[in-house]
């Protein structure tokens, strides 16, 4: 059995990775730690881990961890992993992380989430958006991505050409994109505002209502921004349910550009072919179908007489906007199936 | 105009009051208190009250208070209350407490909230469950029921003979009580919480769920016992909802006091044949059709072949469960109307 | 006291202005009608109403109802209210029209809804978004407008100069319009699919998920084209809430033409500085402050290093989104206050 | 692999079966069934199953099915799995029937049901409450519990001495049984109402509000009392969550009966010890826990001076109280593990 450990493990994302590694048949979770709960059982912390789980929460020991793990997650907040993750990777450990601290150049990092990164070495991570990063597969770390990014950029990737500095993924048309513009209208379930209480977490403020937040100003979209090579502007909401995330991808085409359905569909088809995560929708997307899984579902749909097409996504922003991709990456960096553990529906209705 | 202050006005109840004191066509807000907004517009801390109060928050001045209401709401937390009402009430003023601290005797209260009552005064206050005290009319301090015990007490009133030391309300039968055992099983709205964030109401906890707490436990069956002596159990539960309480109270009947609908139905109307704000319903009582308003819906049904009538109540927790019923009184206390300011329908769907 | 009609008196517009005009100090409901509860006493369909109303449902009997009512109200489906609407004409009442039936243009509306416009006459029909629309005052018919269109047209009409055709609103700036490009991307509580059970409003289809419809074909973006002569995509969603609107504005501007935030703010507060019931807002605004209000509450964005603005609206679907600004119509239209009976806070939390 | 037959494969309890076994490392689903959708891919009608299952559902042909099926579970209505039965077993196929139509005895049922029972034989089916009916290993026919009484039975088992007529279980205790009276107050999610549309799934009417129904007259009652056989009152109400079912059991005891909580907890420990999907919870049972799972959770309380306690149990009302507990039984029947494919974490939250 290989063996997993996880730095911070009483968070949404780190129980979510619990939750799925429990039932990972190749993997074993060496060590969860947690400074709170340290010394306590996981399973008595989170009832719904029991019997499932033996492990007490133990202290931070990036040395210890590092000695007992083939792999470790971080799941601890920005400005923590590069706490962690240096002396880890000193060690020779494969290193996954939840948190945004990989996720950007150093100096871009440093603009967008206005703190110094102190970790002085530039460490090439890759960008774990599994379908568009294979490379996945070779790196010693890999900057899991943020929750919003993974479904906005996985709806409109087939549409933009060169998807990234990597080229790593088929390229589609001649022109470098058919696409002028993307709003990117994203609505998240709360989980994604953590297990902390807080005004918008709180049941009167978000039931019944939908809030939006940094309409202009959200971090992820320096993500997006990187992957997508074309002029993005996002605005995310939070809405009255716990998990999931539903991007509303409106995009402007070139003028000429705009393509029938049946080319489209082709062009989304031909992208994501062995992409088994990725599901190409007939009917509308939901929330639901996504429920506790790593799928993400797509659909496009286009205007008549308009250079508007709409892409809605949906993803479980805990599992493929969160420890399932970081899972699916994990399998890639084994040499495991890319499915494995992974493979099973999801919790509808 | 009468002048009303409210001390303790960023609360729901304390907000509630406002809410609801700004459509009340005989009384003006003359001040409300906060400690940590002093200074700032109410309508600007609460937009919703906007463009309706043009007040500041004032620091809590009791002699400022009382020297410009006529009346003065308490809307701070149990222990709180104490410390403002004796002032208040040496300088005449009459106060409606919407805290427990005059609910119960000295001792009682001090054995059931587990605290020193620091009022050295035994102040004789009625309890102001409007419908079976009218004597509030002549109170110079009226300690406003829970939340809980409004539901539960009027859902089963009619029922028990004698209803209080006060014998106030019409007695119905000749046995001291057709009732044997009472259990109130009450299903509550998270605002009954208040307005700080709490694990509970932290949505991700709340939603897709149904919270029992303080199972044997709650403080409120206090209130019930002293108003219905009958063997009383109380279970309160929070629901995935903003607002409402309803009680489902399983009551088990003597042997040979089972009556049929039809005289039970008339025992219910006779009780409450001139409360306006007692609504006894034909269909089943729902927390939408008195979302919003100061009524008590209720509803009775005779089990077959058994000795339990079920009786279902639904109320408002912060209007006739707190801030509503509070005017109620005070409309009484004023000489007003009882139902000024509060007759309007519910918000439903 | 003006008498009113209700034609359609079991769905929720037509629940709503029963709701709001029994709060109206100057009306009287004079007759409400229900094909499937004819006979039924309205409150005893309706319990949230009891005590507030006498009526019993009677059929439609345009004549009858003319002849009672000063003014009425056609709160029917699309394709029923142009049945009852020219005899009510012919006959000098005067008709507040809250479906789509003449909203648009005699073809216009063929086109969009698909259906044949069985009034031979033009009627020349006020579109009744009231706040640019001060000639309903005179009308002897106004087309309520949809809920999406009054959220999403007082969220950037400021922006666009010679809002309609009709001209009737001050115009701010020298170009024709500084607007771009205007993506209204709507959420939307389920209340506004209307009172019968759907597949979409199953609670295990809706709870916990956000479900996008009609992405790109939705009727109502018609209303918007005709009122905001700028280009205009539309994508509505309906998120798990009763009640409300939100609408997220993400509006391009033309280059050059970014202005500063207080330049911004400036053409706001000038454009709607005498309309009480748009709120423009230093916070976010919520579902929960406008909840039952006729409010439409409104936020400016300007995002850096951009030429995107985004404004956010608010409004309660069934009050500024249907029968309140029905009935502010009405009050305008008989002389009396815009504001009669609906200056009231909103339900919150 | 063994194969697996399904009928009625489009309801919740339908889906949840192909959902669980999809995940069963030793089944293989030979058939769905459904009238409506026969021909159409079972994927494409359920998106969240694609792309685990490749068959097409079919009509019902009850001799094709049992030759293709090791085992069928009818998962009909009421009423419908007593057409189906008769042949299947004649067959000589075992079936499990997720219906009401074996629980009851022929009498009561026609009684409880109101219908004719049109099954001529009588079945001696095993009540297929896995912890309490260990006999189902060699049933030819399980009578799988309702929802309700699955969560009502498990929680007060322990305190009721002879459990049912089937004498399975350890007994507890010198008498008969120290319970006087229990009150099963039961909250379920709508799943339990089904996948059509209603007035009670109807989102306006359930969102921000809780639905008794049936209070004194739900038929699970009958289950309920033919397991314990003591004064057993029962009330369930709906609320606003998709799944799960609360139940808070007020226990009241005999004279002298009652247990410290040592003792109690003994009592239930003992009573469970073998049983792996029952948790004993010292925390307080939640939906999230148990949501997708097979568990069920209890907690017990007792009340100080009161000869009440208190039984708080959770289930997921379509997996414990439905097909998870069909695929308990299943397990058994075949000889396998009694939690083969059936143990895995709670989705939480």
């Amino acid at each position: 059995m290989i063996e997993a450990g996880i730095i911070g493990g009483t968070g949404y994302t780190g129980l979510e990775l619990i939750r799925l590694l429990l039932m990972h048949p190749k993997v074993k979770i060496s060590v969860v730690t947690s400074r709170r709960y340290k010394g306590k059982k996981v399973s008595d912390v989170n009832p719904h881990l029991s019997p499932f789980i033996e492990l007490d929460y133990e202290d931070v020991d990036t040395k210890a961890i590092a000695d007992r793990s083939d792999i470790v997650f971080a799941a601890v907040p920005h400005g923590s992993a590069m706490k962690y993750v240096p002396e880890l990777m000193e060690r020779g450990t494969r290193v996954i992380d939840l948190s945004a601290d990989y996720r950007l150049k150093r100096e871009e990092y440093e603009r967008v989430y206005k703190r110094e990164h102190t970790d002085r070495e530039e460490r090439d991570a890759v960008y774990g958006l599994t379908e568009l990063h294979p490379e996945v597969a070779d790196a010693a770390l890999v900057a899991n991505p943020g929750c919003y990014p993974t479904g906005a950029i996985l709806a409109v990737a087939p549409l933009v050409k060169e998807v990234s500095p990597y080229r790593a993924c088929r390229v589609v048309g001649q022109s470098p994109t058919i696409v002028k513009q993307v709003v990117f209208d994203s609505k998240s379930g709360i989980s994604g505002g953590g297990v902390e209480p807080s005004e918008v977490s709180h049941f009167p403020n978000l039931a019944e209502n939908i809030i939006p937040y940094e309409v202009t100003t959200h971090r992820h979209v320096a993500e997006m921004r990187r992957e997508l090579p074309v002029p993005i502007s996002f605005t995310p909401h939070v809405i009255p349910s716990i998990r999931g995330i539903l991007t509303t991808a409106h995009v402007f085409l070139n003028e000429g550009e705009l393509k029938t359905y049946e080319e489209l569909d082709a062009i989304y088809r031909q992208f994501y072919q062995s992409k088994r995560f990725i599901r190409l929708m007939k009917g509308m997307p939901s929330l639901s179908s996504v429920r506790g899984t790593n799928f993400c579902d797509i659909r496009v749909e286009i205007e008549k007489e308009s250079d508007r097409i709409v892409v809605i996504s949906t993803i479980d922003n805990l599992v493929k906007g969160g420890s399932g991709q970081a899972i699916q990456n994990m399998n890639l960096m084994l040499g495991l199936d890319e499915g494995e553990g992974l493979m099973f529906p999801g919790l509808a209705p």
